[in-house]
């Protein structure tokens, strides 16, 4: 039965309550949606619109469906097109007419918006909690490799000698600015719209702060139309898990790729590993190519909403609905991937004497420019010169440090016998001590506050 | 149980079997997967790999699965990890270890790629089907209405009298080009990639042609590698779903907006409004806005193939799985919508008194320039005298029909009593012959054209 | 001249050098690639790498840079691959090879990152003050209109009477919550990468935080090999732009609907209204019409950058350049939109009289309700009543003023004479008190918090 | 000059006009403007709108617009705002006043359209030639490497040995649907709006199809309104152009990936690799990594234009205006992409000797799958005893062939002496030789269809 027959003739087609029913995903709001009736009934006792003894008849009814919910004894009915329906029907059901006097002054459009805003609310907090989980694992992984060298990438073409540590702990920080996004984001959805009514507010004596105050809340909106009408706060959720889904995309890249056997740097662990129905030796990085490919829907959830909400006139629009299936299918998506990547990264073997083979001494390029910017040649014409000496040693088929002092000093007089000494790719990154460096020091302070941040 | 734990020596963490695990959406392949599979047997006969008992035998346990599966007696286990998989376990149950010679030859990697494209014609088929029913509600609608008039847009500023039934074949003609698109998108699904293998093709004799036309392709894939990297057939469904969305969102915007009552053109049927929790006369389209809101999803399901398939290696990745859910989404959303705008279309109340009513006579203002061009003097003079004509009837608050002669010949001297001829919005409709125009006989060759197009 | 020739035995091919070089537009990367030179050449002085007669000497050339960029007489050469190129190609040819220098310990991996957050920084202060500026506008036009009301609407269907004022202040709030997120992604971008070299951090004894504090950052990156990759400010500058560009396109909507003359409660200015080629009378709302159209490319800048970040390995790679041309758009966009916007509210008339003409009695059926409800009867019976009595106003063609009070009776015999006093469209506007509500005097509590927040 | 101002009573504000003119992209179109125009005016000649005299004078103008533009001397004005306004007023500054008869009977709307179309179908003729020089470089690439066998991978981990030509080839097909996609987008493209007028149709006799065949279209619409509204055309070659980046990008990262040296497979040549401005030995894959990255920017001009069509109603509105910047967009991207695309093939050093050592015999896995399978054991028992093999392998540090006979025998009996026939990646390559595989005659069959194909 729906909430609104009254005024129509003929029931609603077949078709279309199939397509306008909301309740095979609106279901998932049914604990909001009852502790934000609880509230509102409380509310309405306040305001003087219920009598102390209406409410707590309401309020047992309530606290009756949330325990047949949590049983899973709540047994939605035919009729019931939304959550909101379920529930009022239920409600009537078990404690009488009275139950039909808890909707007095409340429009879906504010009770909609109120329960989606305290489940995103919850939703961003189990989702911050499982990216610190991503960030204590690589921290776990980075600590024991500060001093192991791999060979850092622009390009994916061999730059310069890295730690490995400095590697994993990049992505600490970009995780780092997807949990400071979350909580901004949570803030920012932590305001009540209850007590907007349908569009222009309630006519009746309620107190919106202290009715948001008991549900979380940490304000109220300040107009009845924008609070039915906005969805911001879906639009941030969704950006902010799309962010973090292209982090992870990263991450999952960088590692199919070190797995490869050319490279050899990484290998998944069994229980983080996937084989092939042909072919008997396949060991596939099956967990890290979703992680990647899932960025597709991550992104596109955005963009649903979005393109939704493009031009849409103000007030409540039915196309409105369309916020919660691709915020769920967002947060489903990160919520399975997050562990899957913290049990990847704590299970990896890292193969240091790969990473090290890896490294060559063209690498070391930027270092023999140093070497003649330290004589006093400006680094522009070092950098000149340098390249003229690595496509020598290219040519001749030699290491940089094979090519004898002779030739280096056909390109400039400034290279000496302790040249030698550049070749060596540990003193590479020692040098590079500055904050943020990849320098083992350096790698070490980074670890230090990671923790600290961590509380670990 | 997975088809591929003999590399292994630890089992896969329960995480990422969940993340992995494509049967809960790829179940939808079941039928697909077992008449790929019966033809596959088949061909392996022929090639001489399976014996003819061996045929008989499998082909006899895939007949009893698909019962199975239409019973809906068919049970998925724990470990089946895919469609794949679990019709192989099945088979293996039912016919014993000879089950276990279907997959020689085959890889997954084939088979999703036939299962998915012989599903996807059957989807173009069908969608195909039901946008005939629209365009068959669109002509049907307009037959009647041909001599109705009502104000033509653009910029949604009154702009020319145009026929009712004009606006509404309108829309005929961009579902035809749906339908010559799906038609497209179809044939170049129809190619076949079983007998690719993993990737390398098949080193079995199995002749790929035959095979392919015994299940209704009609033709197969040139170069294996390509065959299982490919998802063209994809985006090309998903492109077409979202246009025939864009479309769809166009006229549900048209008739939302001709449905609010300060235009009143149009009435939805109770069986296709529905109402609000709070406010008791409210009538809402909500299809035709869940019509305009879904075009958000449609194209973000191409978004999320696009994106997963960018930058994406040769060869399968398993980033390829996140293909399916994508259009199941896109074909179950227009499948579902369809037939509600269908029904809305066939049993919306058109107010013709309303649409004349809402005719203004500055809407003929071109007509009255063409006057003048007719008397000789060039239409961007005519255009701008008509303007500054307009102006002046603003400016007195009269219509452009009740300003005295004199006041227009201030004007121009070529107007003359004749003028009085040109207010007339039938004349300035009918005017319009040329093919495609507004005029009724153009409208009703229009129509004719389409009926023939329908077949009816 | 490149930067990089040594290596090389070929010159680049001249469609791959037109292809990669991003002097088209990243030479509005101009003043900020100066100002982070001279701040770098001091921090070289401080750190002993230049003398301080070489930091003199480099300055004053980058001052001469800068003056000639300021002037228009900075000549662009050809072989400038982009603009750090050719600052620095410029810099020799006034100082010498001493301008060679200034690249030591420096990459153009972190002083692009660098650049191009401080013109984000700036670019951002630009679109706050535009935005307030809007907000204003809405002040302006709203304080006057707070006892005027007009059709509120859901579902563009008549919902409730509201204040002109608490319409148009609707947009006020989700404009403040655009600056909010604007400043929050203002502060995350205001961290520098200059230090981190290419990947692996600086050799040299620079001391970061204060170079940073020197341009105006509150901070530095705390790992080299995420501050080249990272670019999350991108993002995040485009996200922000995004949902401002969603909400000026419902802004437009909204304006566009009413000033179609079926509503016509509003009516653009002739300087902000344009005409048509071919029918002289046309008033185009087509700065309305744009500003809801291109919500498209601002939604599509995030996705270009988001596509392109998907999948890409750590460290810096060549499609990264993609994130310039995204913003530089969404912003010029923006820039334009704004003034326009503000302009047009500004001059906007509004039709009182065509707003209360357009006020419906149906419009009270919740007031109707809530009667009922105050007699004692539950909302949710009340509203089937009164959807019964609207249906028989319907059918007998009356207003609900008009119905008999034994017609009323016939539904509910708690319909009383004094009923007659619900019939009043300010009465409901008035009820609506509550904070947020559309009630005049909760309206102007609005507009003073909202100046407050302007302050105005 | 506008074209329309006779109704306003005050001029356009200036910003507005900045957002409003369309002339710095739709300039573009500036040859096809004039092209239309000439055939328009003869059509209204032979209609008798015009007479023979001012067809005369009216064409003798445009074709003196078309050498100005021709030889870069025709001036814009200032208040030009569109390339229609440009061309009307530079035509009555030329032949005077009978110019502004020119414009009769047809409204921007439809001549826009028009003009696009036009451009467009030239646009996708020269992106299919282009198309198919990337695919001659392929086949060309491809022919001399028939034999060479490399590594391929599913998952990115190494599978089966293929043919390096048959990876190459692999992108050919991918192309060749793109090829057909282009030409059946270019036919529904050619299709005339022309005599459609603002949105109701010309009121004058003039033969639609005669003047569509005259400009090359091979058809015209059926609806007027359809007719204006649409943009399909501009939705399908923003797809087409999409896929087609799609695959590029992913040719462009097997290339990133086998031109790293641990993979080592590739050397891009010297005129299509770039180095960096600090590390003197670096070479990039530059152009590939734009190719990649670009493929962001490809996908999300086709969502703008989505976007901006998503709930627009009926009739020309200002929004579509932002279909062309979109388009221009896309295929400027191509068509600087493809040349370097085929550049880059056509110079690859392709390393024989890097690919065939990183062949390993863990890939012919299958194989001995396959071995089993022949002496009778099912295939999916076959499978797990070879996982087992192979894992045996991995624990001993042994190849496969090194294992002892016994030790195959402890996993199944039915391994013999002769299995060793089965450890030679030339003879696994050669079994796949059904149509599409990659066995050297089967790699050949397609290189000879290509060649067909490609006409040469």
């Amino acid at each position: 039965m729906t909430l609104w027959g009254g005024v129509f003739a003929e029931p609603t087609d077949d078709d279309l309550r199939r397509l306008n029913d909301s309740l095979p995903f609106d279901r998932r709001l049914a604990h909001e949606d009852v502790i934000a009736s609880i509230a509102y009934a409380r509310a309405l006792g306040m305001a003087g619109v219920l009598t102390e003894q209406e409410v707590d008849l309401i309020v047992s009814g309530l606290e009756a469906i949330q325990n047949e919910m949590a049983d899973g004894t709540f047994v939605f009915q035919p009729g019931d097109e939304d959550i909101h329906s379920a529930v009022e029907r239920r409600l009537i059901e078990l404690v009488g007419e009275v139950g039909g006097k808890l909707h007095t002054g409340r429009s879906r459009n504010d009770q909609v918006a109120t329960d989606f805003r305290l489940w995103v609310m919850q939703a961003l907090d189990t989702l911050a909690a499982q990216v610190k989980e991503v960030q204590r694992a690589l921290v776990q992984r980075a600590a024991p490799l500060v001093h192991v060298l791999m060979p850092g990438y622009t390009h994916l073409q061999p730059a310069q000698p890295i730690s490995a540590a400095h590697w994993l702990m990049s992505y600490f920080w970009a995780l780092a600015r997807d949990v400071e996004r979350i909580q901004q984001t949570r803030s920012r959805t932590a305001i009540s719209p209850l007590g907007a009514g349908a569009l222009a507010g309630t006519p009746l004596p309620i107190d919106r702060e202290d009715l948001a105050w008991s549900l979380g809340f940490r304000g109220v909106t300040e107009n009845s139309l924008d609070a039915v009408s906005d969805r911001d706060f879906v639009l941030e959720a969704l950006f902010v898990m799309a962010v973090l889904g292209l982090h992870l995309s990263r991450l999952a890249e960088d590692i199919i790729l070190f797995s490869n056997p050319s490279f050899g740097y990484l290998r998944l662990h069994d229980r983080y590993s996937t084989g092939s129905s042909l072919m008997p030796q396949k060991r596939n990085a099956d967990s890290m190519e979703l992680t990647r490919g899932k960025a597709g829907r991550l992104i596109s959830n955005l963009t649903t909403v979005m393109v939704m909400l493009k031009g849409l006139p103000s007030g409540y629009n039915k196309d409105l609905q369309e916020d919660k299936e691709a915020l769920f299918d967002s947060y489903d998506t990160l919520n399975q991937l997050l562990p899957v990547v913290t049990g990847t990264l704590l299970t990896l073997t890292i193969d240091e004497e790969a990473m090290r083979r890896a490294l060559g001494e063209e690498m070391l390029a930027t270092e023999l420019a140093d070497y003649l910017v330290e004589k006093g040649l400006p680094f522009r014409q070092a950098h000149h010169v340098v390249g003229r000496v690595v496509r020598l040693a290219q040519e001749e088929g030699l290491k940089l440090s094979e090519l004898p002092i002779e030739a280096l000093r056909t390109f400039s007089e400034l290279f000496e016998e302790d040249v030698a000494a550049v070749f060596d790719f540990d003193r590479s990154a020692a040098r590079r001590r500055a904050r943020g460096g990849t320098a083992p020091e350096a790698v070490m302070e980074q670890i230090t506050l990671a923790r600290t941040m961590l509380g670990i």
